[in-house]
């Protein structure tokens, strides 16, 4: 099969089988696949992985092993997307880690992770995933909207760490795609989402949707009781605690990695909480996705065929670019 | 009366009126004063505070102006300790600031805060309060135990903010005054508390009150769900974040000021909570020495008279030195 995977910082085509299957392990074959910004961090070294890429995807299963006929029966040609963090479990070790045996699946000690950690990606023809980690895709969600399972599912997670529902009005600073996908899934769930952002034809996806949104020019101080950075810069986090209310939180889901300075005055002095949210499940997105109550259509930039990858992902690293999908 | 005042990152003798009294305020002669690490930071520049500073005190009460003569008697010549965050409502401010109307008194809109913002501090033969701001000291808690109301009430605060019992499992990282006394009031609280510090002779201390204590030398990774950082280093934050579990808290309880470099990375991918932590109520910190369940007498390193203000506060920014008090 093709499969694209990275050398030297570089996305490099490859010739090779399909990955083999353990016990209650499917093949994929890939339809479409979306480029993440964590995909092009991968390429410029991040994690040091060497493998392929790709985490965000839809496809259909080719071939499962280790079940009985008829249980494979119902998943052969089974549309399906599939949750990124295999866990020990799905390994075969015993015991469980400490953390998979208290149901916290995505921060298994032992995982890998689909295309970002020591896990072959979507960018090929098949990848392999456990069973457990798959989730049939209803048909009243198309491809295009399928592919965005697994980052709206990250937006979600956000839902399950804002316990406290007493305030419901949320700020999301920055418009990019996860800021757009933050902002929408929210707003569908009943807060007041004030999205803010440098572009206005970004922010136009998200204000289609019902949510208000402003130019980052002047940002309110101590305004709100919630706010996401997902801008993915460092300065994000800086202006979201100025942003901030006394005792309220910040949630950190932007996707730049390394150091960055905070001032830990302000944090303590205002008692603000900071929380990291990465993954989330992956039911509360197709249902959102399945009641079409984001707006995904409007986000993707350009579809080109896996062949054509390298293209793909320079495409996806220019400014202004949303989602860039291979097919 | 003789106050000390910063001026030019200089402690200077200034002689003055004691200050006056709005209604229903407190003129309280100063008995005990304790050195924070706080007020070392005022004298190198922090807040540009340029007024008395000191906020850890015992005091009794000389003068209260407003009230019947009947609360004036009962108040008169009451040892007292008292909350240094002033808010709008004992200015007379109407209407309250957004914060004081939900009682959030600690981070009131328009707060002077004892010592440190706009409002002259402990370093002084008299200062005022609010009366709402003064909490009387029973008899069975001396002189030098109350003194250590306000710092102590400072790590009581963490208990408010560790909600969830289920893992009553606590480290402590650093052994200065602070640390000491949240790991004294951690343990006392029923928690089992590892306390990582450098200093044998301060890790003792709590080690007498029942506390687990280690070298920080070899930390331990992803260990605990609940770490407090009272290093007063920008490296300790760096630490806790290494040590919590994921999913785990990370209490910032370090006075350190400025900017401090984070890895956000293991942050966001671990879902870790970091949540600031200030001030706390009085009530639990009165009720723990009352109990004698803090052992604050081998925090005191030493005792001067207010006149000899700047001798004692260069011995207590001298490594090693725990608390000085001016008498």
């Amino acid at each position: 099969m093709l499969a694209f995977a990275i050398h030297n910082k570089k996305l490099v085509a490859t010739r090779k089988p399909p990955p083999k299957l353990r016990p209650r392990w499917a093949l994929v074959r890939v339809r479409l696949a979306g480029i993440c910004n964590t995909d092009i961090e991968l390429l410029r070294g991040y994690h040091a992985f060497r493998g392929t890429p790709g985490h965000e995807f839809v496809g259909e299963i080719a071939e499962v092993r280790g079940v009985s006929s008829r249980e494979r029966d119902r998943w052969i040609g089974r549309r399906v997307a599939g949750e990124i963090n295999v866990t020990c479990a799905a390994y075969g070790f015993r015991p469980l880690c400490r953390f998979c045996r208290r149901g916290m699946k995505t921060h298994c000690a032992r995982r890998t992770v689909l295309g970002i950690v020591a896990h072959n990606g979507a960018f090929a023809e098949y990848l392999a995933l456990p069973l457990e980690n798959l989730h049939a895709i209803p048909d009243a969600i198309s491809d295009e909207q399928a592919v965005f399972v697994e980052p709206l599912a990250a937006a979600c997670e956000i839902l399950e760490q804002m316990k406290v529902r007493r305030y419901r009005q949320a700020a999301v600073l920055g418009d990019g795609k996860l800021g757009l996908l933050i902002a929408q899934s929210l707003h569908a769930f009943g807060y007041v989402v004030h999205q803010f952002g440098r572009h206005a034809e970004k922010l136009r996806i998200s204000q289609q949707a019902g949510v208000q949104t402003e130019f980052a020019t002047q940002l309110p101080a101590a305004a709100y009781n919630w706010v996401v950075d997902a801008t993915g810069s460092p300065e994000g986090l800086r202006q979201a605690v100025q942003m901030v209310k006394p005792r309220g939180t910040v949630i950190l889901k932007s996707t730049q990695h390394g150091m960055v300075s905070v001032d830990t005055a302000p944090v303590i002095v205002n008692e603000i909480t900071l929380v990291g949210s990465r993954c989330g499940r992956f039911e509360p997105a197709l249902d959102l996705l399945r009641r079409g109550l984001i707006n995904v259509q409007d986000m993707i930039s350009g579809c080109e065929k896996l062949a054509d990858a390298p293209r793909a992902f320079e495409q996806a690293a220019r400014k202004g670019t949303m989602k860039v999908l291979l097919t």
